[in-house]
């Protein structure tokens, strides 16, 4: 019986093709014309290019379910196209798995300001199921810097507090890679995360240190695609997503 | 006389704190508090953070040099807040040297369309004075892929073509850092490029061979921090640059 | 025209001191005298230098427990000061537990050939209980590749098959780096070993995917300095053992 | 309260299968047949093994020439099958280039004790022509820490300092791996050195900075494959060398 084996060996894999290689004397040498990219056509402002998988866009929860039970999803759909967190009704998930992806996503906290601390306006993007960039209002309200709006929640502390004002709408544009793992199921390439938070680098190819724990050290166990979440985070935070896109990577 | 030596031997840099922790049992155990991050006031659609150097706003060309002799730059500034590539008149570049940085720059093709190929309104972004982010109209106008709109010049094909039609303007959001040389001069870790065009990712971290080269192969040579520089093409491509500003990164 | 270009995506890990430092003009910038690495006396022919632990000169089983029950050693202790594996009194194992190392040990197959294939003189040193470099005869005994002789045990298959005859000693000299795992308990370093069989590499900086599996793919657990343990295959497989040195490495 | 947080920024390579491939759940899906390593003698006591290549056995230099013009070697050929430098007739290299090997090597200084520092017995072995594996009688004889004995010389402290009493044979076993260079010139992995002198480790997968440079910053410059070199270090060091043999690895 023949099994695909492990290729042992080359650790430092060079990045670059080697010396091998004649140095060409023409500048049509340096030149090739496929694979031709595709063509998108890009949105303005944050809306989607042409590509993009447009997982809400204010109509319906058409690409959502209840992450509890696969149940639709109980939160509030609102007239000016967006949704809002529905308290204890608990988190919602894509029907869809992704891996490496490009993802746009816009939220606000409630004008009014609620209590304090991880208390106010608290929710999250959790890609994959387990890495948390996290939502909340953090504009007078100081908390810990690594569970701060932009943190990867208990890893890794933004570069900077980019918020609009409380009430008014955020982007975060994401650019996410997938970890990967092992045949037997160890971690050999974590997961990187780049934020752009209204416009401004928050994460910048931040490697994850594993799937975020509220207690203990994170770890990573062995997964393949899975949905994105959104979190409810069951004391009454009213935060509001608006126009999410997804583009995924190979 | 004491040196300070090199620290050969780790070869794999363990990313993460490793395994002497005894694992917490509390949440507050993994919360901290210090250093706080900075507060910086976003921009809207692309307008400077509060904490970006603006390096062309439409009024002046005091943040910029002709590359050839360092002296006042020819080119045009238009009464729409924009600058508009003079040919012949050279390359123009930042008086200030670079290294990482988040780059936002916003650029057209003019609306009459020029040329074919690498003649259609060809400028480009040189980072470092040596790494080209390309600027050309490639609407209905193909070239080699490895020379279109967004790719790394003569080294990296973007992953997608998200120019907006000719005589728009399109913008680049790039975060780029810096390649790192050993004390004999040799690279050590390549420069990296993320480039957003119009919002699309087209570069994704993408690694850096070396400086650019028309004809050969790419290679590095140590050097420190260096100017951005906007490319004369000198084929009467008239391109026009706007909204340009910078964010260093460490 | 095709030209081959550069591959995907790994960076090359800074590995020197980087480019600050102004070059030297003099030689004696770059000469050092401290720390002095210490002396050590060498042995002869495999005998233990002078900073080595002897865990085994034929004399007793001091430093070696059986593993099973932590109880004395029931293997036999031979007059020619070596050791022979009693069958089915199990494994034995240093009562110190080891991390990184120089180990060097000698073993032989019985004179009068035993059995085929895998139950022909089986045993094996299992580093820091988990990794094992195989021990067998496999003169004139194939087996499958990955678990000859020098193997890492249906991990990486030896460079080269550098057994003596049956019934002669053979030499193992290891170079045996322990893995990193994050506080977290994921892998972040693989092991390394390094084997020369009688002289003759034959595992060159491989790279160990995990604890072994008779049945699956190899997997990584965090885990501490471990002991050294000697194989009982439990088949009669009569290998002897003699002179087992270990030098700890940082 | 403090924790001890991530570190930046290095991901691990991923070295093993990936995790696509169902787990095994017999003994026989992870064994595997071919390709059979080779099968190869060892020698004893450092002679060496049945497919080395026997670069000197003391009866010839027709492996050499003198590296100043190619000519025939001026160095001493002994009675006792070994060689010994001869005072200003220069260094001397093998006529064949090579990359990655295992270099088996002996030296004596000779039993009558020469001046001090580096000028006691002083010659070296270097590798591809530009890494010097330093050869220098250390007994009772301080010098700097990176130019003693088994240092790389000038770049990296030996682990230890394990030669024999003056005048008697030393041995070096080596594995070395070559460094690779991009099609455009730099270096994309470093070389790597592991040496065990008269047994004890003293090099330990060190990772070479670049050409040695008596005067400066080691640098890599790239090449090929490249002759191994014997110094003359022209100060009347009669160092003598035997039994020299090499291993080419891939």
């Amino acid at each position: 019986m023949k099994v695909n084996i492990l290729l042992a060996a080359i650790v430092l894999i060079p990045t670059f093709a080697l010396s091998q290689e004649k140095e060409p004397t023409t500048p049509e040498a340096t030149e090739f014309y496929e694979p031709v990219p595709p063509k998108v056509i890009p949105g303005k402002n944050g809306a989607p290019p042409s590509d993009a998988l447009v997982l809400f866009n204010g109509k319906d929860f058409n690409h959502w379910v209840s992450s509890a039970d696969s149940t639709d999803v109980k939160w509030h759909l609102n007239e000016d196209g967006s949704m809002t967190v529905k308290d204890k009704t608990g988190n919602i998930q894509t029907k869809k798995n992704f891996g490496s992806m490009q993802l746009h996503i816009e939220w606000k906290s409630p004008a009014e300001v609620q209590r304090e601390g991880q208390n106010r306006a608290n929710s999250g993007v959790f890609i994959q199921q387990r890495y948390e960039i996290q939502v909340l209002d953090n504009n007078d309200n100081p908390t810990y810097t690594n569970g701060q709006v932009g943190s990867v929640y208990k890893q890794t502390v933004p570069l900077a507090m980019a918020s609009v004002p409380t009430g008014e709408w955020n982007t975060y544009d994401i650019i996410f890679h997938a970890p990967e793992f092992s045949r037997g199921g160890n971690i050999v390439q974590p997961a990187t995360v780049t934020v752009l938070h209204n416009g401004v680098l928050i994460q910048d190819h931040t490697i994850i240190e594993g799937t975020i724990k509220y207690i203990g050290w994170p770890k990573y166990e062995a997964h393949g695609k899975a949905p994105i979440v959104l979190q409810d985070h069951r004391d009454n935070s009213r935060v509001s997503y608006r126009n999410i896109w997804v583009r995924e990577l190979n």
